[in-house]
């Protein structure tokens, strides 16, 4: 290891991250100030990476957890080669640069994962390190490893005191994650001060309990890291965890080591102090020490030539193995392997849609062979199991089922890591009313515009007896509202088919498949290309013969109910014209050009809306006292008591109707 | 302790929840024939408690974690003597029973707290527990202890694998909470099989890295239990876990031990089988064995006497020392001991809400004595210090401001605990885009009806150089979608103290404040009477001499985006007669009179809003094109960048005006 040069790409880190986070005049230089050893030991020595080629699939993945130390991230990947400039470390957390105040994936190659919200990083890290895991087992052979990378992560206190990274911790200790090294920054800091205030708890201890091995050592001794990490690598059925102790902004002469250099800048005369003290001009801004570029230069040629080495590797793999070789690239490619041959159910038949979703899966699971599922233990209920397909555990790295174990928040993330890692396709599940637990990952899907598919069953007060907290009302609209997430609520069994092919269609970003715990009937639909059209997010189930004067629109479980106070209206009014619209997917419908729009609601007739939750977004078709919805919380009680309790009937919505 | 007897209240307890669940035929038997002991331990024994004042404020508090075996706490209730009858228990699961699927806060007294969703109980229970301590501090005298009770917990695995539970119990032992008792219930089953599959961590060495002192013992073995607790309660410093091995449904004949008897009736033909093998006839439903409630008459007495004991303790507390009984009163009373001298601003003044936001609490902390702040580590940020108030401690117990730590879950729920418990009025602060990490703690506030005050400052994409993560988008709308949850994004820092007074006035559920990190204008208010208007959810800024052609509608930072707006197209057309109008709470406003509604939006005139967020909603009052709003993610940049590379400005909505 070529310590001497490594300091210098210490030392430049810090100069870069605290001119950038001064020009910027916001940003945290706490951490790459503290943690810049690492940086520099990390990409210049310990991992197997080629900045030439950053998506390299065997590449070791790194992640900043600690995501608000971005400049951490950025100074080293412009030194180790990656493209990022130093004009675009310039414009650090400005408009358009790739280098945002924390790490956005798809900002910049190298940049793994966004990990602004803390403890995020750690757990979609473990999703990751899980992909390895599982390509690892189906490609290598006895012969030949072409699937053989770590996971590294680095976090801080906040990461470690989040709720997420304890219950991503536990499952990673479960699941042996051997391959999975997470760096603690241990500066002993938080914005509010000294984690005697709050975090007193022995952390080491703690992830010993979990499973886990515990490493410590000083985050300014290079070569003791390199003997660590050695030793870590040593053991390989547990994951861990090396506490590295540290001085928060480290370099700054007389900010370090307190809070009041995490989030602030240092200021012009800090940092003029603390270049003086590095022994480089004031005015050297955004400075780089020559021997660090020259020592990346060399060790460029060094990686290059082990991923040529891989290269080969991989090409007398492939000689070898054509038929894997042909699975692992249509992994990789995000496309399904086979032909998805999804269940069919005739009209009348009573189906509950969470039942409909479970033999859809079941198609998927067959169609898609790098399809990987898992529930947050509530496989039975949300009819999530995968037919003939083994759990993924320690000792069948090749099963394709991940009970994730009571742990909503760190199922979503894992399932973050497994889409980003690339290779494996993944749905997660949990009851509706439990998206409240796992949203801020969910969030990162959208965000990231991962192909995450949340299979959320349980819809509504039809939940019934286990009473409000799992009855969602305001969960529709809470999912609704995010950007770039699509939302299906199929009415009944043949629309969770087609939500699914669509969601499994999508590459894009992540879709939420909200279904239901009663039957619902199935429809006969009015328009024979329903199937496309719903593919606009609504189509015509019941059409009159002639326009229409009235337009009911229900989704899930209304649209059953909209049929059938269709009914009741027409016996009261023989002479009216009615419609019934479906709405699996409000967005996608109201993204559509206002003359489909109105081809659909029927110009001029009068909509009623009803939907089991609030109304919130359907002012935009409805008079608010023309939608049936919820605005309270639910009760405990059979379903149809509760409905009626509720006042949420097909009567009701006659009633309304006929007003 | 009669072991005997308490043998009979587990057996009937037992009974109880099978014969429940059968008839519900729905329901979780698994836990409540598990931990019948417990139960029976508890109310019978352990506790100080008196059935016949559940609402005795000295009370030990009893919180059913693992919410889904309610039929545990309504069975142990009921034959203790509180006011649960066995009609209510027949009608378990049923729509008005007290007996809900799910413990549900108010529904019967002895439901200290809802506790559906895993995790909230124990850290609930935390909150009660710091309550306790805070108050104890406050009241007892060298004399006398009229505040000095225990908090039990019953977790089972869900609690312990849900990321909340770690948060809180990291921060009940860094928080020393010696009075928090927490009993196990490992039986090693969760609804997907064996805990094996997902959770083979050491919990009890994770405790203890907590800091608790971890305590093992048998769930069937009273008098152990009764040495376990005596040990528990002389360690005072740490707070306690109990592991009780377990079976899981015991008394269930062929089932117990097994998931099949976590969450479904055990079928008349176990039950049957059951009844058989404790001796009692096959036919005897609901039934409790006579000499279980013949103990608990014996028992009621002799709790009652300790209760009239208490009474006269604090009798004599409140002779010795009137001044502190009139304070305690005043606490539990849940009013302000003082008047609120809320801040002044001056039209003009360039403000930023959560500045304004922290001068209101300072002036609430004079006000209120019992207000209890706290931040998830964000104090300087959210501005949510209290000035000249200690921070709660192990060394201070009369601190009044709580440091949470990187745990925005936990914080909430805490918050939920410290109101339920009695006497205390808390706040908690983080920022908006956190909202996600609480949002289940805050569901349950509301749902609950606590008054908790939220305080969530860094409002939408002014946060800027943060970048998207940091920037809410959505989460206004996902808060106001939440029933009985007053949301308030005020424009100016006179709203800020307004919406801080009706938050500080409100008694029946959740207030979250909306604040702005950035600077905004304080406004010049047409309306003389607006501090009383806004309670109404909306009121008139800007007013023309005519009836308006025009209405622009803001909130938070766009009230004066709006001004602005107004201004442009005014200067374009000068004849036009334009109102402004401030929707600091959306909800609120909806719910007035329509008569009112149009007398503030103007009858017939056109509406354009402007609010930097999801338009959800808004549909109600404008056209969608006439709503400038956010359907996308945010970026990285400064806050004015941000918003001119969003199309967010003054300009635009002008321009949408001049249409």
């Amino acid at each position: 290891m070529d310590t001497k040069s490594l300091e210098k790409v210490a030392m430049s880190a810090r100069v870069l991250a605290m001119d950038a986070i001064q020009a910027a005049n916001s940003g945290h230089p706490g951490l790459p100030l503290g943690a810049a050893e690492l940086g520099a030991f990390l990409y210049g020595q310990a991992m197997k990476h080629d900045p030439a080629d950053p998506s390299w699939i065997d590449r070791d993945r790194f992640v900043l957890s600690a995501g608000h130390g971005s400049m951490f991230l950025y100074a080293h990947l412009h030194m180790a080669g990656y493209p990022i400039s130093l004009d675009d470390i310039k414009r650090f957390r400005k408009v358009g640069s790739p280098c945002a105040g924390h790490p956005e994936y798809g900002m910049a190659p190298g940049i793994e994962t966004t990990t602004g919200p803390l403890g995020q990083g750690i757990a979609t890290a473990v999703g990751m390190a899980v992909a390895e895991t599982m390509l690892a087992a189906r490609f290598n052979t006895a012969k030949r490893k072409v699937v053989d990378h770590y996971t590294y992560v680095l976090v801080g206190d906040g990461c470690l005191q989040e709720g997420i990274s304890a219950e991503a911790s536990s499952l990673a200790g479960n699941l042996e994650l051997g391959k999975l090294v997470v760096f603690y920054d241990s500066n002993k800091i938080t914005i509010d001060g000294s984690t005697d205030l709050t975090f007193t708890e022995d952390v080491g201890k703690r992830y010993e309990a979990y499973g886990w091995k515990v490493l410590r050592g000083d985050m300014y001794d290079l070569p003791g890291m390199e003997k660590l990490l050695a030793e870590a690598k040593a053991e390989t059925r547990k994951p861990k965890l090396v506490i590295l102790k540290s001085l928060i902004g480290k370099g700054a002469p007389t900010k370090q080591g307190s809070h009041s250099c995490h989030g602030a800048p240092l200021g012009e005369e800090e940092i003029a102090k603390a270049k003086a003290a590095f022994g480089i001009p004031a005015d050297a801004k955004f400075w780089v020490a020559p021997e660090a570029y020259a020592f990346y230069e060399k060790r460029r040629a060094e990686l290059a030539k082990a991923h040529e080495a891989w290269k080969a590797e991989y090409a007398a793999w492939k000689k070898e193995e054509p038929a894997l070789a042909a699975e692992y690239e249509a992994y990789l490619s995000g496309k399904a392997a086979g032909a998805l041959a999804l269940p069919e159910f005739k009209a009348g038949e009573q189906v509950a849609t969470r039942n409909a979703s479970g033999k859809c899966i079941a198609a998927a699971t067959k169609a898609w062979p790098n399809l990987v599922g898992g529930s947050a233990d509530l496989t039975a209920p949300n009819v999530s199991a995968m037919p003939e397909v083994a759990d993924y555990s320690p000792a069948d790295r090749k099963g394709r089922y991940i009970r994730y174990g009571i742990r909503e928040h760190a199922m979503a993330a894992v399932a973050n890591g497994l889409s980003l890692h690339g290779g494996i396709r993944p749905f997660v599940a949990t009851f509706l009313t439990f998206f409240d637990y796992l949203k801020p990952s969910l969030r990162l899907s959208a965000l990231m515009r991962q192909p995450v598919i949340y299979v959320l069953t349980h819809d509504s007060i039809y939940v019934g007896e286990d009473g409000p907290t799992h009855q969602p009302i305001e969960h529709l609209a809470s999912l609704r509202a995010i950007p770039n997430v699509r939302v299906f609520r199929p009415g009944d069994a043949e629309e969770t088919a087609v939500a699914w092919k669509l969601a499994l269609e999508r590459r894009d970003g992540p879709t939420v498949l909200v279904l239901s715990r009663n039957n619902l009937p199935v429809q006969a639909k009015a328009d024979p290309d329903w199937r496309s059209t719903m593919a606009t997010g609504a189509y015509v189930v019941q059409n009159p013969a002639k326009a229409p004067d009235l337009v009911l629109v229900g989704t899930g479980s209304e649209l059953a109910l909209a049929m059938k106070a269709a009914e009741l209206v027409q016996a009261k009014k023989p002479g009216l014209a009615i419609r019934v619209v479906s709405v699996p997917s409000r967005e996608l419908f109201y993204a559509q050009p206002a003359a489909l729009r109105a081809a659909i609601l029927g110009e001029g007739a009068r909509v009623l809306v009803a939907e089991a939750g609030v109304a919130m977004g359907w002012e935009r078709v409805a008079r608010p006292e023309d939608i049936l919805c919820l605005e309270r919380f639910g009760e405990s009680g059979p379903a149809d008591e509760v409905a009626k309790h509720l006042g949420f009937t097909a009567e009701k919505l006659a009633e309304m109707s006929l007003r």
